[in-house]
């Protein structure tokens, strides 16, 4: 497979209400726990995610189609949620990601964007020129990269619970860690 | 945190509907795409979930508490569902996982487990001697390892769309994949 808008779509709608269902109202021992300093816990997660949702992706989106490679995107704040979810329980945070995930993919679908708008270029301040194309692709996957990583983080809790069959489970001994 | 039966549930509980909003009507190209030879798409992992329910979990928990240590597990089949999927439509897969899983956890509510339950011991026919609380912690992170599964086999079809991106998407860096 390779990129298709549709297709892309369809994961990005999915991602809020999966979310809701493995997390809401789970125990704070599974939610707010993290792999240790400086990482995530499924709350710091839905915060970041938010935060991607305000300032990150249909922002550089519209950079791009204004802007091209001129004005590079503003750099993104990997622990804004540190400030901003604080004093917001979970639930809360969650119908705000599905409110505002809403919100952007029908700003997506109102940009009619075409296959030649998909090759437009933009510049990224650390990692250069990159496409819209590659944009779109990459909300997905960041969507699929912090599912991983709060099963993950969920796993790590019970890490020495599971005894002898800590072996066979590749979760355990997942290294894939975003940067 | 360490091991909480109620904890435990609230994971297990949780997991068919989850995979169920993560999956039910997404287009073939995600569900059905794998990460090479002899690695499990999400339709394939749906079908191996549904083997675990039919006869390795509560099957595991029985044996322990009947037999204890002197009647070893049966061997678990992970390529079952290569047979036992043939024809189903990854909905009606993730109909009958929600369906198992619901019947299951009754079952272990009504065992009404006690602390001491949780530590009588089995045999597992590889791993050796396991406890009943082991076997229960497994079934959750189970479930965990393959929603990690799930993220990475579908990232994995794009990883080529995402350009420079790459590097920052841990997802498609893990090599945390299960024996």
């Amino acid at each position: 497979m390779s990129f298709d808008l549709e297709r892309t779509v369809a994961v990005l709608e999915r991602t809020p209400q999966t979310l809701a269902v493995l997390l809401r109202d789970l125990p704070d021992e599974w939610s707010r726990a993290n792999e240790g300093a400086k990482t995530f816990s499924p709350y710091d997660v839905i915060g970041h995610l938010i935060h991607g949702e305000r300032t990150d992706w249909m922002a550089r989106a519209r950079i791009i189609l204004e802007h091209g490679e001129k004005r590079p995107f503003d750099r993104y704040d990997r622990f804004a949620q540190e400030r901003e979810s604080a004093g917001h329980t979970l639930g809360t945070l969650l119908e705000e990601l599905a409110r505002l995930r809403r919100q952007n993919l029908l700003a997506l679908r109102d940009l009619k964007l075409t296959p030649s708008d998909l090759d437009r270029r933009g510049m990224h301040p650390v990692l250069g020129p990159v496409t819209l194309r590659q944009l779109l692709a990459t909300w997905a996957v960041h969507d699929l990269t912090h599912i991983h990583q709060i099963s993950r983080a969920m796993a790590y809790q019970y890490r020495n619970d599971v005894g002898p069959w800590k072996v066979y489970l590749g979760v355990l001994r997942c290294q894939g860690h975003s940067d």
